[in-house]
């Protein structure tokens, strides 16, 4: 019996019919069971006379399945694998655990530490390579990246394949997908999955000058069905319905609802859902929405959108570190590791993204290459606490205006001050535990640890300068 | 004939009754007349049998008076005096000019750069005198202090003067008023208005210990009567109603506007009149007020304060330099200097503190002293810079999520990029008009001309660093 890894992909091939059009004339599923439960899967159509299920298994064991096609050579196929266990370093797919966090399915806490290049799949094997390689040194386990190719500043060069196939005029062709694409930005996720790497798949943007943007409701939810048919299967994979959903305008607030409606019901694993806005959230309230994807340049105020919407926070862009003419690209670097511990402190994520100049316009936040800017160093140090921390993620404890402490109540304490510089602080932990303080230099990334244990009302000496936290542990 | 120059003190001393209590069984007033103008002005009693009626005149020529009071020693007393021109450096008092800005009344534009020692005056002498030395090599022609003396964090001295006399049970007769108190505030004001600094005297505060913050209504209103009659002929004074009226528990919204509208009746001569929040503004649209003293620490907010309330904005508080356990105090100077720039760009104001923790809680912000910090040069220099802009002062003109420039239209546009560093920026100038250009380090100090003149759509190249501004001036 074919064995497939635990939050691997089983994949089922089968020949078929190649004539007409096979992406809108053949329709394809297939029931996925293990014991009594059952998993309802789209297949998807490859070209050349290809037909495949994917299959994600999340239980060790045997599983069985059937098709169900109208067109009989593809219909009613039977078999059976072997689910096995999940090698070390496989998670299984991420989840929102203890409400406002993640945590991958085996139940490893995931922290969320992304950064974004909306557009590097479509530069080319060289440049794509090295961002692989980039990634790999970075802190970075989230990467937000656009289906489509784009148009935009600094983004001016034609991508290297099309989602679609062009129709006789050059126009294109909304009714026939392009394979070739698709098998580049499969092995572009699972290399991602193979560095420990989220997808965040960008699914629309209004950044376009083929037509992708604005191709009517019908290509549209098919064009998601075909993505979610064929990469749900892959465990890394997170759903952002769009980049600036409110930038584009021939999308009505009823399509954003029905989209996500459509990957709720066809996606069999439930993957993160949200999408990103410009000047306006969506209302992540509604129940499709898994988490809060935000576009703000303040995530101070991380810890009220978590009241407002009882979900994670994630602020994917808080603005980029660079030297850009726009506002959005120009923060310094201390700026942006400031709004991370902003961010971390009430209680949610923060985002990276990188803008600088460069003579040739590879700029990371859009085609990826290398990192040039000061921040990852010290966002690996801010994931590396995010690690040694309580598993289910920082909660904010205390928000006064005397300061700020996220944590978990009676065992963490983590207090950040940012542009303020005390030379000494009272704090006020709850009486009856001990805890050991270290003083954190967000910027020059040491951890010093102070003598003794403390607990209850007592003051300690700080160094008198900005960007600094103070982390308490329970002895 | 006596002279007075124009916007100084004419006083008017007459002997009268010491029996009884004169403070509140003796009225006095009089009547200046210039030409057919007549303003109305009230006397006080000033102790050992001593009454005195304080004029500010504000036009040269000759001015005619006559009293009236209830003791006929004190009643229907008549003369003349001489108004001269006002000598140099004398512009009379700040109005509010050109709806969100000041002017001294002899059009001499005032941008205020203000500073705060709470309780200076109740600190002795020696380091009274010590606080002017300091004003007077400092950028700050404006400074908040509390009539009040100040029981507070740091600040745990008595005052050497009492604004009340004592009972025969050692509690304050608030019926009787302590000369010498007001004697040495007097000198103080008059010390102040000699450096060229407005004195913003807060007649009430909650950071008390003696009963001032809760006399009752009947006493709270006399106290300032009286006040109005000894201070108001000052020509530097500024009423600001309290410091963070909204935690004098004691006092309802009510009570604050009685209070505004007792001042705005008795004052002859409209000196400006704010009031300083802790957590809510005061409603500054209601029409006794003539500017909003505003905390706050985000000034970058000026400029919806000044669209809804439609008066000039002074943010008197956005935190304060320094490195004591609380927050309001411990901001770094280029965070302070930051927020100054801030609030310039939205067309508004902001004051200065520093909190430098000291071994003998001599606090800055406080009791006065000396300055430690690295602001006030950057203040100083911000100063000059306002100094040789538009003599109305800079609105808001450009805000977008691109920038955000102040100015003067078609003449003047101070663009301000705090924590964002473009290495190039376009701007869009108006046509026709020729700007020469400048860049501006606000924390350096140095500006640097560019060659040549710029108007229209053009892109200059920054220096790539943050909390630079660019100038642009007409040629």
């Amino acid at each position: 019996m074919k064995a497939v890894e635990r939050w691997s992909i089983f994949e089922l091939a089968l020949p078929g019919p190649a004539e007409g059009n096979p992406f809108v004339e053949v329709t394809l599923s297939a029931q996925f069971m293990y014991r009594n439960r059952v998993l309802y899967v789209d297949g998807f159509y490859d070209g050349e006379g290809r037909y495949r299920v994917r299959f994600m298994p999340d239980t060790p064991g045997e599983w069985r399945y059937v098709t169900q096609s109208n067109c009989p050579t593809l219909d009613g196929q039977k078999g059976t694998f072997l689910c096995t266990d999940a090698m070390p370093g496989n998670h299984g797919p991420v989840r929102v655990h203890n409400t406002y966090h993640f945590a991958y399915e085996d139940g490893t806490p995931y922290f969320p530490v992304g950064t974004t290049c909306y557009a590097w799949i479509h530069q080319g094997d060289a440049l794509e390579e090295q961002t692989l390689e980039t990634l790999q040194r970075s802190p970075f386990n989230k990467l937000r990246m656009c289906v489509f190719p784009k148009h935009y500043t600094y983004n001016e060069n034609e991508p290297v394949y099309y989602p679609f196939e062009r129709n006789a005029t050059g126009g294109w062709d909304f009714t026939r997908f392009n394979p070739a694409f698709f098998h580049h930005i499969e092995q572009r996720i699972g290399q991602l999955c193979a560095l420990g790497i989220e997808a965040d798949l960008i699914l629309f943007h209004p950044y376009d000058r083929w037509g992708f943007a604005d191709m009517g409701a019908e290509a549209d939810d098919r064009y998601l069905r075909y993505v979610v048919a064929r990469l749900a299967a892959y465990r890394n994979v997170w759903w952002s319905l769009a980049n600036e959903y409110d930038l584009m305008e021939s999308k009505k607030m009823a399509d954003w609802d029905r989209f996500f409606r459509i990957i709720q019901t066809c996606d069999p694993y439930g993957h993160p859902r949200s999408v990103h806005n410009c000047r306006q959230f969506y209302d992540h309230a509604k129940p499709w929405v898994t988490h809060c994807s935000v576009q703000h340049s303040d995530p101070g105020r991380v810890r009220e959108w978590r009241e407002l919407y009882g979900k994670p926070v994630v602020v994917d862009e808080c603005q980029y570190e660079g030297n850009i003419e726009e506002h959005w690209g120009n923060i310094t670097a201390q700026e942006l590791v400031h709004r991370f511990w902003e961010g971390t402190v009430g209680g949610g994520y923060v985002g990276h993204g990188e803008t600088y100049r460069h003579p040739e316009d590879i700029l990371w936040w859009s085609k990826g290459g290398v990192l040039h800017g000061q921040s990852p160093a010290r966002i690996a140090f801010l994931r590396r606490i995010l690690e040694e921390g309580p598993t289910g993620g920082l909660d904010p404890l205390i928000h006064t205006w005397r300061g700020k402490a996220a944590g978990k109540a009676g065992e963490y304490y983590l207090f950040y001050f940012g542009v303020h510089q005390p030379s000494e602080y009272t704090f006020d932990l709850p009486e009856g535990g001990r805890y050991q303080a270290e003083i954190i230099d967000t910027w020059g990334m040491t951890i010093t640890q102070l003598e003794g244990a403390f607990g209850g009302r007592f003051k300690l000496q700080l160094p008198g300068r900005p960007y600094h936290a103070v982390r308490f542990r329970r002895v």
